[in-house]
């Protein structure tokens, strides 16, 4: 499947272990390439909706794909229950403050995702509604002592524990949530 | 967490690699112990979203807890678009018939769970709606190649490759899917 993209050379432009993980699980092959000097500017009064694809976007702008290279870039954000845009933790404290937010709530999960070549420059983003039961101070406290959410937009990723006890239920894509919407991305890499 | 559990003689009562995973993600201690003896009688004109909670209670029932066991059985059934029970496919063919029914369409996930233990016996079911895009004949072909999906409820495994290119979105809890509604079983657990 996705025998179109044997003829690129396809670079992975994000850090993150799981998008890895995902974009292998659709049986791409790929390798990563992360620069770290991409500044991540928000415009003025841009919706909360519109700023992940748009950080996917200057990621992938800042990348020149030459005759064969296929760029793939994603930025996910947590939009908060009340609509708050939510990053990733600084601290300790700021990540219990994010999960105390979280808690007893539906929040939405936005994940902007652009496939850049020399010829195309395309994006996109998918949402996803995640509702959380209350979650105790005790719980919120082991999480983050055990599990580090510190590299987590919302301070929590749903493949790990807090998503087992505490995630009653989500509309949309999982993996999405996770950091990378597989399907629509699937279907988009068909086309090129 | 959980440690109202330490006092018991946790069994999950079930060969399903997935569902010993999704448990043990709960950070609960358990052996699994599994009784291929259960005959798994549905009453005629049992309504589909019983059949699930039924057979977990079935199994559930064979199995008669000492002092200090807890068993917990699970049973997971796809309801098709049309409202057909779907079981686990009897060999490849019916595993084709299977993903071509549900390809461009929504079906439903019903897992049921019960809790037992000397004293009680818990279940409820819960219902994940899970919505295919349209598979193509090669897809298809491919993933029961490659996957031999013949040991899951409606011939796939949302986890894998057909649930990354295949699956929308989904409505509920995405585990549910997988064989084990972990946070309402959490929840449940609390109270033992």
């Amino acid at each position: 499947m996705l025998r179109n993209l044997d003829k690129y050379d396809v670079v992975l432009a994000s850090g993150s272990p799981r998008r890895r993980e995902l974009l292998a699980g659709l049986g791409v092959r790929f390798r990563v390439e992360v620069r770290d000097d991409i500044e991540e500017v928000v415009p003025k009064g841009m919706l909360a909706m519109q700023v992940a694809e748009h950080l996917s976007r200057l990621k992938a702008q800042a990348y020149r794909p030459d005759g064969n290279q296929l760029i793939i870039t994603a930025d996910t954000i947590v939009i908060g229950p009340h609509g708050e845009v939510m990053g990733k933790p600084h601290d300790e404290a700021d990540a219990r403050a994010m999960l105390q937010m979280l808690s007893g709530a539906t929040h939405s999960v936005v994940t902007g995702v652009t496939v850049h070549t020399a010829q195309r420059l395309q994006s996109f983003s998918a949402q996803t509604q995640v509702e959380f039961d209350t979650l105790s101070d005790e719980e919120i406290d082991y999480y983050i002592e055990n599990y580090r959410p510190m590299d987590k937009a919302g301070a929590y990723g749903i493949q790990e524990w807090i998503g087992y006890i505490g995630v009653r239920g989500i509309q949309g894509s999982f993996y999405n949530v996770m950091g990378l919407p597989v399907q629509r991305l699937y279907t988009l890499l068909k086309t090129f």
